[in-house]
């Protein structure tokens, strides 16, 4: 039996250490002889740096505390492989340390990014047919937005601590809202996928009564239609709350954020740098109508705040990574695990793995099915509630210590 | 025995309620008759508004749910009440209410500005001669600036948010540094006062290396040798972190926010609404070093995070309001609950409980003592750490329904 590495990539998540945890389980429950890590992901491992995961994670009680580290224990990076065509030398640099540690799984965990990177290094395998090692992705992304599977680890944890605060902040807002009326606005993570920011409707219940208006990305943004809104609101009501995406569009194409002062930087794939849609709508209704508002960007608390971890994310990040592991040993390449909804509509939630080409995985992107979306792009239907609930659920609390939860670090 | 009313004023916080359910119980062990809330501080009372609390709070179930409820339960206000000379229409209003209700003990709990509102009330009382209502202040305030008590209910659960949140967005950041450098920037809470912001330094412990920087209100900003300091760790760091509070200023009187796009809104109190500081230094630094920088503004999360409140703070803003009602009934007035510490330096924290007349406590301010912070005005000393550390110690898990936590409403 070969060695197993495992790299982590892209934007961390709250339980992208699970998955870590799980992978790391099931080879030492395997026998695996070395359990190899990659620090920064490829980007790392390209320049040979990676730690013996034997010596990092020496107990039980190592591994329960790494599913309640956020993010990437190893190290994570933005890196994305060049095309296969010409650039021969970073594939040989690769496959070359591979042979080296004897490596007969490679796991890799990251979103539709990272999975490029499984791709093209299962496709390299083929072209130069290596078949001594099996690449196996872990999806992971609080973005949810990878195809095939039911939803992402990540996402469920990301969702429970955005619909958490968006509670406690409309309860904050309702204790001054007779004192003076105001607008909150919250900016939630999601570039072209509205998933997280459709999370902020699991804060209404019978204690709350959740956002007014919740704007997703596969909607165009309607200036005009969005102040009518407002002005109605704001002849009803003490406080108004919007949930909005980072990625916002006009019906220009421009950013909403663009209304305001946006930053210009793009990152390592190209993405422009979003931030400033909640300011930019927030200065529009406090000039438009004169009130109070108050925009509250969540930024990378969304994708860090382990302290309020879904138990179920947990569990199925553990078990995605564990599975990946397990399918890569009995023979499986180029394929990503798959979370599967085995329980059907009305029924107590079960989930089920599997696993798909990772060809049709990369790069692509899931978004919110419009029937999911209420017809003035507003709000978001009850099935997306019966979808997101069950992946809020149960907790996993840190243990704490002098006040502050304690996590796992690289030795 | 007379009846007991309780009003909530100022900024919520994770821990007001506490203090509420500590006042209710204290006055229903008591046996007092009626116990009423004011809705919405002393400007919902002006309007006649106020609920029977034995109608809201009807079981310890209740009780411990109250506990674990951020922001005020009864509503509160931003409302100075005028001079007593020259308003007598108002303060006869307010006794008018306060006799119709037979009130015996009335309690307000709130910050330095709602202090004002109990010391007037007692000042026209004793004006008038008026000896049956006994006035009772509870202190509470997220910013911990009230005199001659130890510290104020409230603090210690915003600071954990702040230590626990911060740790993990350092964690976050450091994932993700070796891809590419980068300045986080974190804005707290904290216009004059800096005790919120220099809770940031206990997210450092041997896991975590916590903030570089930290900047207070208390000492002028100086944009020259923050640039060097920064110049400085950039030559070293992949990650560097900077705490800064809301109110810092620089030399000559102007926010450092104003150096970006601050907003011109003044509260009732006149206090300017401060905001933009992270982002302004933020712009600063990414044009001055070309690095990417992530201004994180923690905004209302920081007050009402009921979620990772600190059990020692929810145990001693109960306290306070139980002890206050005591105290009333007892015969005091025109005092707040001060927070003593009766351990000594080095020995377990222990506290105990006194009052002081609330005319020195009203409208004034305690800061950071100076020779808590270092000379260079960018950290803060261990004489912090170990007042603090005890404040944010322990945990009250809320009660979690359908994956969010679960609050106590006005029926």
């Amino acid at each position: 039996m070969g060695n197993f590495i495992v790299g982590q990539s892209g934007g961390p998540s709250s339980v992208i250490n699970s998955s870590l945890a799980g992978a790391f389980c099931a080879a030492r429950d395997l026998g695996v002889d070395k359990i190899y890590g990659m620090r920064y992901g490829i980007q790392g491992f390209l320049k040979g740096m990676y730690v013996d995961l034997k010596e990092q994670i020496t107990c039980d009680r190592d591994v329960e505390i790494l599913k309640r580290t956020p993010a990437a224990f190893l190290g994570s990076c933005r890196y994305k492989l060049p095309a296969i065509e010409g650039n021969d030398e970073v594939y040989q640099n690769i496959f070359k340390k591979i042979d080296e540690l004897d490596i007969e799984v490679f796991c890799y965990n990251g979103g539709n990014d990272s999975m490029d990177t499984i791709n093209k290094l299962n496709e390299y395998a083929k072209k130069i047919g290596w078949t001594k090692t099996k690449f196996m992705g872990i999806p992971k992304t609080i973005d949810n937005d990878l195809e095939f599977t039911d939803h992402t680890p990540g996402f469920g944890s990301a969702a429970k601590f955005i619909a958490t605060m968006l509670k406690e902040v409309i309860t904050d807002g309702n204790a001054l809202g007779f004192s003076k009326q105001q607008v909150i606005i919250m900016e939630i993570m999601g570039r072209n996928a509205g998933w997280l920011t459709a999370a902020a409707a699991l804060s209404k219940d019978s204690e709350c009564e959740g956002p007014d208006l919740i704007y997703l990305p596969e909607v165009t943004f309607d200036l005009d239609a969005f102040k009518a809104k407002m002005k109605g609101l704001l002849e009803k009501k003490d406080v108004v709350v919007v949930a909005v995406s980072e990625g916002v569009k006009l019906a220009d194409g421009r950013f909403v954020c663009e209304l305001g002062s946006a930053s210009d930087f793009v990152d390592a794939f190209g993405h422009k740098q979003l931030s400033g849609t909640a300011s930019a709508l927030s200065d529009i209704v406090s000039s438009e109508f004169g009130v109070k508002t108050r925009a509250i960007e969540l930024s990378t608390l969304q994708r860090c705040a382990a302290h309020i971890s879904s138990k179920q994310d947990v569990t199925e990040a553990f078990a995605c990574g564990y599975a990946a592991v397990k399918a890569g040993y009995a023979g499986e390449t180029g394929k990503m695990i798959l979370i599967d909804r085995l329980s059907k509509k009305g029924e107590p939630y079960a989930f089920g793995l599997s696993s798909h080409n990772i060809s049709e995985i990369a790069n692509a992107e899931k978004k919110v099915p419009l029937e999911w979306i209420t017809e003035d792009g507003t709000y978001v239907s009850k099935e997306f509630i019966s979808y997101a609930r069950p992946l809020i659920e149960g907790e996993l609390p840190p243990i704490m210590v002098n006040g502050i939860p304690s996590i796992l670090k690289i030795k």
